[in-house]
């Protein structure tokens, strides 16, 4: 599976990158400190793999101890997306000792959490690899982290549904509910949000579908239903109209989510991978000379 | 078990809140901006357990909505610490319609996420609760979130190990490899750190444990030691001194946690109810009056 | 014309808001701190239009105050989006004379700005009130104040553009000549943007119209055709997929809008009202009691 | 007419530069990023102006693409101040193609505002470049932009007047009439002030310059007054001390700027140049190679 | 002494005692939270002089608190620049215990620092209170303490010189060297300040002053010259122009700033103050209930 | 005596280090720009000290410079903590003479405050150097400078005490007669701190020290007791444990500061080099040319 993740420019990310080092430094890294930071001490540090997995995250990583010292020398050695067994070495770090270790924190969590996202997000994605539907990911993401989080779920095979709450509108059942049903809140919309953005209306049933689609959604979510309610919902909805997305939402599991696919909806969203995966287990081990 | 988990004042946590807010709404809810934003519109919302578990961060919640509007009306129906059982009403939102939806993801994401790590943190908590030996947290923190998650973990009934890279000295591995020693890292360390920072020594055999004891560590953590190895090194520390903290650390697993307790360490550290914890499944339903 | 222009939540302006006031005082207002600082005196303020035009901004003038002095009192005489005649009075300000004073610039220059924009994109939505065109913002605003000026835009009638890179993707002449063609842009695309989003393609020619059409293009512009080339491009797409939004762009006078609306374009994009309108002018007036 | 406009250092500047980008960017740019973000291509970008006009801002540009990507390499192909007509390419970038495309609308919305305001104070100075007096800018500035557009009226010719609150004291108006009048308000402030700052007083009819006068203001504004009364003005001020600089404000337009002139102040100040001007037109092209 | 020290708007405070709050606290007040965080146990606090000083920063003390927790009731029982003898009690601050201790620290170094730069600055401004020369402060002063620093000198009963680089022109022996000499200096200048602003400049002989005056400099400061050598430099100035101001600078002690005054010279620059004052000591008692 | 203070990494100390030079240089420096910033003239400038003291900040001075300019060339010509003789020169800095002039205060304010603190430091621990109690520091610095006036303190030759409220647990007067003495405050403690920390309990007589023995405290501060006290205080801890460390705080003068280490304490602190210290003169002179 080709990787076409992507990361903004560093000007965008590096603010959180320097929040981050100072969250873990605080004042000072006291043992770093006291042993090694007015010496000329140099390491080569090999970080490895603890359990099979997709890695994401190693630019970043870079960037971390880039961040902390420009002389740091941060050689990948895989590359994002790819599944690595256990043991696997994927980076070899040089630099002064003191800030080796001061970063080495930092780095790690990254790289542990972005890659235990992109592992499980490839466990579903390759479920439906050979069907026409595509995985999507959620707005459930850690806050302060939702452009990584996102990026991880990118590398591990999903399509990144919408970033925030500005680019892309989706009518919610609380939005419905409060609106007072799908078509006032789809005729309350016109002309008040950006032209290009797209409208997405979520469904329950096919009473919902077709007042979506009878009022002008450009994106359907058919959430909670059952595979018989969707295979309908996806006749209904390709009948009028075939251009239009289709989503599948709620209680997406690895176990059901081929068949969810084969209903023939477009997109499958489900914020699993993200809010239940476990970090990748990884290790740095620091030697005077590189192997 | 009683909570004893303690949040710093707001002016520590607005500026990691607001950015969370910032991160999601970017530009503007394009969705309920475009419905509500010019609406006298109010609702009631509840939040329900979809699963049960440890509540946490239901203050922060609050904090969320309350900096987004401060005349929302955020009323907990549970104490943090709490176990709840399945489909248990945890809080009650009143306010504007658009605050209430454009707060909704950031907050819930907030406890879901926080109580997820508290109920991990209960049942590695539980299996120890009648030994002397304590849980305790790691460095092992989603970037941004370390002094919540930690704060999550103590609600689940963990203690907190230090906060960062400045309130407490731990040489570890790498340390005493790159300095040449235990020894030699402990000299080098006198009157270089804060005098009431405490000085932890990482030790994986006996003999490193008597190299630290007599170098002067003030706490000695014993580092994927086997039940065997850690005994005889908990009694040649007690002999020592019988005021050294021990800390055991190292493929600690809800299985092998009580026979690692029974050896007599004092503190026994991991990441796992963090770094392998999923999240708490929340939801939020929005009625136009409180039930 | 109903006003549907909407700002997003304050936790998103304040601290531009913030910024502006800093940029202002400095130090300290010299002036009125020596002369009022530590004094009650309190005055009343009237802000009156010195041209006709519509007002846009009041809501953020009145924040100005508050986050300068929350005791302020801010009378908005007014509605956004209202054509105002010469000498009308727009708003009054009641509280701390020092307060109204050390605010005055700030909220002034915000307003007049704003006004602006929002005064001469009226003059272009006007002159195709009647037509099914619909006049939409560019991305030529003045760097910091993009929300305010789209803000503004949509104030005076217009519907905003995308607000920045990230919410809609538009392929232009650059991407296209560096990308190898439309056709290659489009395929590199598919799955690497968040799949909400649309993709508009900026064309100039019936070749180009075509490709974009073949490459699946959710949006065509249509860029600096005269009238004659827009008319044969609508029909071309209309034949193609009724639905596809079609945008002219280019060149667009306010002589020469409702030439290009009748070609049946769907939206009409235009920097003008941003890039080339004048502030509208506006004084403040104090006196001790309001009358 | 040499150019003596002067740009603070970029540590002042740095921060508006990237949250400037920041805003265009967003969280990523979706087109630049899936086209070429992960690709070596390089382009060469040339700036044209499509309508004759003075340049300013180009140190600027360069600073933008600068803090994007280090590695652009932004060529000026004129100077700043320089009256450049329609046509000329006025500066060459070469270097990654998604760098180029991804700054170019942040760098030409300053340049082409900047430039617009150079031009338009071109106008006015060129007016009264024969004559002592001088042309002054104003407090009214676009919010944020408060030092660049001072700094483009600069470069189109005029003299910087104070650049906020508190370089300088300026009782004007309602300063005076909250005060009780010009000799409380001068005597009010004495040594409340830095005592560096010099103190202007604002005045629109004889008795008020005798007032001023008398008082012991440093500057005397003649605000609002015809040319005659300036006359009167000016010679009153004169036989009372010849070294106090006096400035004609209020009205000042392009036909009677050269009668303001004559009438003997030293400074006129109009905020027209940069409430009232365009901005001035520019385009980029790319190309693989450069010419 | 009448007190005519004013402070800048909160706006421009807040973010400088926000960051200071968070300085001390870090990750949170470990002793004070685990003993009151949780409990609504109040508080009365006193804080008394333990040594006779001018006090200045009460208003600062009780922003402090105010930002960390709104209902604390901080109450000045004395006047900025009030000259207390020792143990007068001279606040008293009623509030939750948990705030009043977290904050006691900040809001104490604050008032402590800033009362014994007014406390020493007083000294100096007594011995030449009966003349007419003024004592001025410099740009001396604790880096992100400038604006309040100079408050406490305003306070104590200087005059505050120029509060940064940018609110008047100082040439300066390094400037006037690397420039060519004076002449040159002070016509490079002209046109490329903000017209508004004074020059200063520098001189240490009877040849400079001369150069000075005829260079146009608005304001002659004497450095290091002998009382002899400046009596000789007033009469020089006085005699070009008698509404120069002067300024003398360089070894101003206690002992010899009579002296100085007396050559009659207009102001008396010196850094003493506040680089060579001590902090006033002060404490802070806390009771269950106030007296 | 061995310099042993260490700096934070550079990503903890730049925001600071910005702050300050944009604090000073506002919206331009005047003088410097209008003489020099355009130009390619370089200079040598020499820092000479003007008092004879002990060097702090060299360090942070090379910085201050490169952050403005990284071209310039900043050498120190001594080491951290070397005790300088009057006159002698310091450093060397050569590069534009735009950057130097800028950059010449906010860089010699810090060394002279630091090198102050130093300075003074240095008399206090030289009092006691032959004897086994260390120096220690207090939360008695100036806000926004505890990281720089405690890295001084250390340059001096005095041990850090805890940085921030959050490194340590203190528990003081106020606290122990909050929580309704040292045993209640203790047990209250006990699992709500990161369990590394230790616990300090201040006690003013023999009384408080044996509550706090048999409460558990890890430190025992002796405050404002005589020497005689101390005496008894020191016997009676070491009788109930040996390892626990003392500090002596309270009233600690030169004079008397050898008699407090006499009595057997491990530790001594005041807060006098930092609160009651002069800032050591420094002053730096340009030339063309480096001699």
């Amino acid at each position: 599976m080709m990787n076409t993740a992507i990361l903004p420019p560093w000007i965008i990310l590096d603010p959180l990158i320097e929040s981050w080092l100072i969250e873990d430094i605080g004042r000072g890294d006291r043992t770093t400190d006291a042993l090694f930071s007015q010496s000329p001490h140099t390491s080569c540090a090999q970080w490895q793999v603890k359990e099979a997995g997709v890695i994401a995250g190693l630019p970043l990583a870079a960037r971390v101890f880039y961040l902390l010292d420009p002389e740091i020398n941060f050689t990948p050695l895989t590359t994002e997306g790819e599944f690595c067994q256990d043991k696997k070495i994927i980076a070899q770090i040089k630099g002064k000792t003191a800030s080796l270790l001061t970063g080495e924190r930092v780095a790690l969590n990254l790289v542990m959490r972005l890659s235990g996202i992109a592992s499980s997000t490839r466990l579903y994605a390759d479920k439906i690899a050979d069907l026409p539907a595509k995985l999507v990911d959620t707005r459930k993401t850690t806050p302060g982290l939702r452009i990584l989080e996102k990026y991880a779920s990118s590398v591990g095979g999903a399509i990144n549904h919408r970033m925030g709450l500005d680019d892309a509108v989706m009518i919610k059942d609380n939005h419905i509910q409060a609106a007072g049903g799908i078509e006032k809140a789809l005729t309350e919309m016109r002309g008040r949000v950006p032209y290009p953005l797209t409208i997405e209306v979520e469904t329950s049933n096919r009473q919902e579908v077709e007042q979506a689609l009878k009022s002008g959604a450009d994106i359907i979510m058919l959430d909670n239903m059952g595979e018989k309610g969707m295979k309908e919902a996806v006749e209904i909805i390709r009948n009028f109209n075939p251009k239009i997305p289709i989503e599948a939402s709620g209680n997406i599991t690895l176990e059901r989510i081929r068949a969810v696919a084969e209903t023939g909806v477009d997109f499958i969203s489900t914020s699993a991978p993200i809010t239940r995966s476990s970090w990748l287990d990884l290790s740095m081990t620091m030697t005077r000379l590189c192997p």
